[in-house]
């Protein structure tokens, strides 16, 4: 087994280290209220846990990224749990059949040539961490979760990346998306 | 859950519609030897069954082919279970850290434009029908998973597809593999 360190679970329930502030339904159908949020590594295919809702992903390679665009990547983009970014988001989606369905080519043209995604993620870099995790491959409802983290003074500068992103031709393929927002547990709502 | 009809697993041992004639180490460790090999649908995370040694795919989308290269090989291969096709090949292989390391245009580029792994393939439809599943994010130990399925008349054309992939710049990052060959229990071994 070569899983050390790529799997992970989502639990939403009644205890964990962020707070959810926010549960809104984007497109499709959304996911039921839950006041806490925990994060946990997991080995693949760890038996069920009881939770309000959970979701798992894998880390995995990149799939669109060329060498470049790699490359500027790794120079900016910051770890997860920076001191002062007490604020999260999580942003699971869905992909329509129709993008599954095209080819290598089709896809990254989207993504990039049309949509950006790549740059406006960029853009918002070293404010906003972003990791990506996959899920379509593994029997989950959802095809992607990205997480985000940003301090409070980014706030702004997050809601911009995210309306952004809405705004492209690749999202018109996003036929499921729910928006939770968290705040980091034992961290004063201001 | 949507993952219905794309989880695969290969269990090796005392039963099993496929009779395992070779079992060849090609690189890496080897896997134990057994007498039947039998393909099953499972449900996603699928408790572990008892088996010699088992391995576990799904099938996913397009990672490399591009428009035309897929419009080609959809009009041109062969579903499994033809009648006639009663070998088949069972390869599953590992690629180094420093494949997955690489940008999606730098994999590409070495996948067909240096090895013309896709060309290959085309090249040896619909007589060897293939079918890829990836490992890689389910926790297994290899990475993907290639079937071949044809007649007993084109084994010899078989053999050349294996030994020209296994000339190309691709397999270089291949270090682990291993060539399983079968036929189809009940059918005579001539």
């Amino acid at each position: 087994m070569s899983s050390g360190g790529r799997h992970f679970e989502f639990r939403a329930g009644t205890a964990g280290g962020w707070r959810i502030t926010a549960n809104a339904q984007v497109s499709g159908a959304g996911l039921p209220p839950a006041p806490f949020l925990s994060v946990h590594e997991i080995p693949f295919a760890a038996p069920p846990v009881q939770a309000a809702w959970s979701m798992r992903g894998v880390r995995s390679h990149d799939r669109y990224v060329n060498r470049p665009e790699k490359e500027r990547l790794a120079a900016i983009q910051p770890e997860l749990g920076r001191a002062q970014a007490t604020r999260a988001a999580l942003i699971p989606i869905r992909k329509s059949d129709a993008w599954w369905a095209m080819a290598q080519d089709e896809r990254r043209a989207i993504i990039e040539e049309k949509s950006r995604h790549i740059t406006i993620g960029l853009q918002h870099l070293p404010a906003v961490a972003r990791r990506l995790y996959h899920c379509r491959d593994l029997g989950q409802e959802f095809d992607f979760i990205t997480w985000f983290e940003f301090a409070p003074m980014h706030a702004d500068q997050f809601e911009t990346l995210v309306a952004n992103l809405r705004a492209t031709q690749e999202w018109t393929f996003v036929d499921r998306e729910v928006d939770i927002r968290l705040t980091l547990a034992g961290v004063s709502q201001s």
